[in-house]
């Protein structure tokens, strides 16, 4: 019996967590054998250095332990957790996986393919069977967060901007490299339009 | 102007300490400009995964992410703290550096290869200057530190000396591989002996 890792991906603003719950409540009435589970995190030790990841004073971490660290946390998650659930046939939903580290730390941080290596390590090859990525450009996400115009976002918010921008090349460069495993939605659309299109991805996947 | 980075190795038992002592004491009666530190540790953010590593609730973490965690730790430590010492001009002493994840972690865990790619990313190409290798075969060390006969040690401590074996196999293996970098001593002479070779390499190094 072999199950199936599905991940889901998007930046802010991309209905995220809103489909991340239509997903769980689709696939428990299914009466799938789930395991919910998101990154960093999903296991104690993991946590705990996510822990340490959004640990607000530590300003000074820098590019490359933030990028080590998200690998360290990957390598005990999958291994105490993904892979005994895979090999038992369950399906798992994590919110975030190895995307993320490619298009925040590789992309965002500008750290290149020093990321791809480690998670190489870091995964022993473990990937989704199935990638919901939440297209949405960052301009976009910022506003629906916001509520707000553009043109009066402070220097700070321009800054992060800049960096959102190159998160989204990452996933777009990610999209072109691995477009079968990689489905691509269109996040500007309404939350039941959306579902609809992820639904059909997880009725094909799941043979439903 | 350029500083020097001296790392001290060595397995349990071997007088690391000791020496260790007698360096920090030696370099500051020559009013070397010194940085003391150790890793897993040195910097806030090091030390807090140090905490990581060594809590003894996460028995199941697994040697990847050791390694992982290791990784970062030693990333913040140079980036943060050695690099910003030897461009000062400084003389950094660290109790353990790199070596010891090769040995531990791509020997004594049977990690491999993947050990020293992983490094490589974290240090970005920073190599000690000196290393200072307190070279005691592993059957000794724990004598030493047990201070009783071998042939009662249990199955535990037996597995711990099959572990340490290859730890120490690693040592070797660095060695002969980089012989102009890492200084064997051998730690089986009495104290005095062992630091006046210790204290020629530093005066060599350093030009007293």
């Amino acid at each position: 019996m072999k199950g199936y890792l599905i991940s889901v991906e998007g930046s802010d603003g991309s209905g995220k967590s809103t489909q991340l719950q239509n997903i769980i409540a689709y696939l428990e009435q299914k009466n799938v054998d789930l395991v919910v589970t998101r990154e960093p995190g999903g296991t104690a030790l993991s946590e705990a250095i996510r822990g340490l990841l959004l640990d607000a004073r530590y300003t000074e971490m820098t590019a490359k332990t933030e990028m080590l660290l998200y690998a360290a946390s990957r390598a005990q998650h999958i291994e105490q957790k993904i892979i005994p659930a895979l090999e038992a046939g369950k399906v798992v939903v994590t919110d975030r996986f190895t995307d993320s580290s490619i298009a925040y730390q590789a992309y965002g941080r500008g750290l290149g393919d020093m990321v791809t290596d480690v998670n190489e390590i870091a995964t022993g090859g473990c990937k989704p069977d199935l990638t919901i990525f939440l297209d949405l450009p960052p301009e976009q996400g910022i506003l629906r967060k916001k509520q707000e115009q553009l043109h009066i976002m402070d220097r700070l918010e321009l800054e992060k901007l800049a960096f959102h921008e190159k998160v989204y090349a990452g996933y777009q460069a990610l999209l072109q490299k691995e477009p079968n495993r990689i489905c691509r939605i269109d996040a500007s659309q309404s939350i039941e339009t959306v579902f609809v299109q992820i639904r059909k991805q997880l009725d094909f996947l799941l043979g439903f």
